[in-house]
């Protein structure tokens, strides 16, 4: 199987004459260290605790949990933290079914995180193995990519593979199912498909046209209102977040995860007038947020029904998603943000302009933030 | 949309003249309670808080947990050990998939549980609602039956269907979703469906022909062996297994979870002597037992080539898998056992037979188990 | 792999000293004619259609269709007819993507059914080969037992198991998914895997007790009828069917698909007045019919309030749902008409019972056969 | 219902003070004509016949076929040639699974698509409805959106998500579940949820740094090659493909879907020296193809294993996807070309370059084209 393997799908014209021997556990560990693994979190036992040994050698960190529950959620939080994914390392069976919380929770907000779960042998599928279950089926609905390893000698693809799809937006979960016999069983290093460091996510801009119709949107606002979502840590871009927002002297409020971003005490921050702030604004700009239930779905009376909403969001599910925006720019936070600034330093009709500090909008937020803040002191 | 589920799907004859208003989470309680269930475990929480204050008022015994996950174990528990479903109620998303562990321990055992989990509310399906989440195919894979509840009148088909698909063999889990909406809205009772108390399961039983060829079976048997296993106990066949064992004179061994039906210091258990006895048997009569990993597959060299499998089960699945069995009873292990005494009892030729207990089978075993014995008192 | 399989899963005490090398399609066509396969319905194409040929070479009849959905429905027919599963072969991706109707079909109705699908080599997995999809997954909702055989050894028990699921109560479709690589590879007959033919389905038979409360029923009944399903063909139990009915002097109606079994012109027959006879029968005896949709679900007005419903299944599904029958019997159809009939033999008191041909009941009947056949005599 | 559904996700400042009774197929026929929707494949039946009516009737074009499985895949040809989803109507059960055929080969190729399936009714599901299947479970695995439609209400809202979401890249399937009962009901138009018309899908641009590195890379390159695949047409970027390919002065050859894009037959097609063009080539430029089966995975021998890949492509999942290119851009490939071409126009020195017909590359490939056209005319 190698042989046909190596033939049709791989190549390796750099290989050393001599290879040496290593065991399964070692070419993962080996492969999850190139593309960029620094940390694991697990529960050891049959048949992965050789992976867990193997991952401290090539200098993973390697943390013991006592419930896959707890590692899978410590790993999904590494992965929105750093932007590049934790692996959750789990036994098979209840093992993996433990780490579902977390993979769910990484999904469905797009964290990148990796679970590696041992499995069955492959020589005893369909017998009623030791706490055998179809795991990669399992893992489907938590994950972008899920996969049962066939082969040792391509175990640097699938981890490349995995790690890929789980940072390249949308972010996400990859599973990999890890059959027992292939953790223990030896290969020369020479017959194992060779696989590149994986590059950095691409970053895509804003056109031309987006950009002019942000500015015409923005500068036609009476009522305008940045939302700070998690978006702007996760896509690293509290930088220019912030600097936004001070250049064009807007009003801003944070979602719960948004809150870090900028500092709460801020003067340009009206999260304590939230909802008036959100009611009245007539130009909404998500910067990383989505209109879920958090936002109350954009929706009246919660929201302006004249609001015109502006969406910079690379994943377009979120996009228009249950209230129409104005201007939907699908692209790169960052990029979007250094663009729009760039072009406030470059133009210099563009620096002059900002929002009016002394507009009716400014005043009855204030006189909101103020009359909040004095119900709140009495408690 | 009521009357027409009604004119469709129901009737009630037999309804009082004037019905009561009464709250969703509280219809959900007492078709649960009519259906049999007495344990609730769970952890509370929006949209499900209120269902489990209704159950504990229908003297349900309502258990609170501090992780689903464990409340899941627990009520599997319940199940084996009562043959009775217990309720795991849990909050939507996150709470549903901590609750799978226990789940796929209790469909893959075959024993009965019931999940109930609230569910984003249905006018706001697709939304991005409150940790809304794809919870019927996510307990899909680890459930006989799963269904979203569409009516607050349907409560107690839904749970009847779910009550009796649990129980009846093969038992496992039902899951049920409750949208936030179902919970807090009210009824008329006159409204509302009305089901039976669900029935005893059936127990069918072993063919004339089949009881013949058991006889055949053992009496020609040279080596025989009984393997006790969970199933007995599942299967309230305790009284029978020991019974049988016993009028045969014939050595047995449980496995793990079949351990405690007949006590390990029996004078005819030869579960010290285990590798022998399942190596060296001409004739093994599986009760309650499946040949997975935990007996090897019944493979050799673990088992005699020549080895004649006596199955009794209920469950099709398990009847000559792996290993092709000489005879394969589908029927309840409590019926068969009953009706084997029973001939036995009834006709003078057969109670006079039992394996005799000068053989050199019984001569090896207790060799065996005396070695083994001063093996391990050595240490 | 092969040795470490070996010693594992598989053994070969009786094994030829020379094999000779036979290639992957051969090795999985002489699997399925040694379980009795004895047609197979298919499109060839790559990689199936070695598959094909080998086929004919083992005497099973090849029957080459147009369109894979065809070849399903075509391929559910025979095992509704023989009860025993012919095989739909398609090439991969669509080709299994179009199968899934005849398998949906089978499925629901319980009908055996093999399906064997081509699919891209394991050492391609995951990289985009020719027609690359996630067949297992997409034939797990149409199967009992679906699963990819990941090595040429072990074809014979994936196929046993395959067939046994296929067969055994509740009948269904088995999914067997064949790599690309498996089926052009060679191996040596010694390497292969040794497994018996499969035995007759187990036949469970109703408890004494369940036969004395069915006889209870049936002579208490006022208005009795007898529903003749198509689980009567299904189970070979027509010659039983028939003498149950004669023998009792029952009225009698089929399901569309249970035509057949007996004449409709058949003096018993009250198919020409079956709302009447459904609407006023206290006592129904379902041979094999269920209550759904074709029945009304067993629900008023179409059924009598006070009816009391008697049956006979082996599926436990089917027991007490939609409506809780007064008995439910888990069983094999043919066993406990025969032990039925049987019993009525033996015992001279209950031969001389049969149902009144001179009660009201009957009266109402032929009155309604004959103006039914007046109205639609006269169209 | 009605009424917590209003005041929870909908709003409806703008409506008429009187409304009309419509019946939920119009409801169903007028989104969809809304979002644009020209045309209807489908088989009729119950529970949807009153949908082609409906559409008809709000000028969509149908088109009744005698097959759901042709029609789904003529709504998938529609989907591709006008980047606009057609609908493929079905009935329930079997005629949704027919059409996942048409389904799996929009959603693997990225074409959108609309099915709309009638299911059972509400008051029904559980009880063995007519055809019941779990449907949006079937149509899952082949679908970027599935969803049961659960009140009338909302069915602007469910129509628009499943045509943005089948539209917005990467293009695929939506799957809306419609119950019979929600068919055939009425509703006061003023209680329908108004939805807006879906926008254009945005078009994401190349990074300033994407671009210079672009040109970096084809400039240095000495045997660039061109592949032109099927995003070109699909993506409405043929114009600009052929003047890039032009405006350089570069070899190209299309893939089997990307024939037609420009003429096999121009002076610089180099598609009948395919093989030498793959292996040689140093750049290769990817024009909407992905290097699956269809272009040899991008793998050795088939390709130089030194090759520098450049990739423009708005779905991440294929970026740098079994072999890593040296550039991969996310984005819309016509707004990339605009600007490549753009950027060449403006920028006077750039205009400048253009790759050199007297290199060596275009000799080989000349020589190799001449050798393949003798070698075929002989033929």
């Amino acid at each position: 199987m190698a042989s046909s393997s190596k033939s049709s799908a791989g190549s390796a014209s750099e290989k050393a004459p001599e290879g040496t021997e290593v065991m399964g556990a070692q070419v993962i560990a080996e492969a999850l260290k190139k593309q960029g693994v620094e940390y694991m979190f697990g529960v050891v036992g049959i048949p992965i605790i050789e992976v867990a040994f193997a991952a401290q050698q090539s200098q993973i960190k390697y943390i013991g949990m006592r419930n896959e529950q707890a590692a899978s959620y410590a790993a999904s939080a590494i992965g929105y933290l750093t932007g590049k994914p934790a692996v959750c390392l789990t036994v098979s069976g209840p093992g993996l079914v433990h780490a579902l919380g977390g993979m769910a929770n990484a999904q469905v907000n797009k964290w990148p995180m990796i679970v590696l779960a041992g499995s069955s042998d492959q020589p005893l599928e369909s017998m009623g193995a030791f706490q055998e279950f179809p795991q990669v089926e399992a893992a489907r609905l938590y994950s972008k990519y899920a996969a049962r390893i066939s082969s040792l000698e391509r175990v640097p693809f699938f981890v490349e593979k995995a790690i890929r799809s789980s940072i390249y937006s949308p972010s996400g979960v990859s599973y990999l199912d890890i059959p027992g016999d292939i953790v223990t069983s030896s290969i020369n290093t020479n017959q194992v498909e060779q696989v590149k460091t994986l590059k950095e996510p691409p970053k895509p801009a804003a056109s031309v046209e987006s950009l002019g119709e942000f500015f015409n949107l923005l500068k036609r606002s009476q009522k305008p209102l940045v939302v700070v979502g998690k978006g702007c840590s996760y896509g690293f871009a509290e930088e220019q977040a912030k600097q936004f927002i001070e250049q064009f002297n807007l009003p801003f409020l944070a979602t719960p995860m948004g809150k870090g971003t900028l500092d709460d005490r801020h003067p340009l921050s009206v999260g304590a007038a939230r909802s008036t702030a959100l009611q009245e604004a007539d130009c909404i700009i998500l910067l990383g947020a989505r209109l879920n239930w958090m936002l109350h779905f954009g929706k009246q009376p919660r929201f302006n029904p004249n609001v015109k909403i502006i969406q910079i969001e690379n994943d377009t599910i979120e996009l228009h998603n249950n209230v129409q925006s104005e201007l939907a720019i699908q692209a790169d936070l960052k990029t979007v943000l250094k663009q729009v600034i760039e072009q406030l330093l470059l133009n210099e009709n563009e620096t002059k302009w900002k929002y009016d500090a002394a507009t009716q909008w400014w005043s009855l937020l204030r006189k909101k933030l103020i009359s909040n803040k004095q119900r709140s002191d009495v408690r």
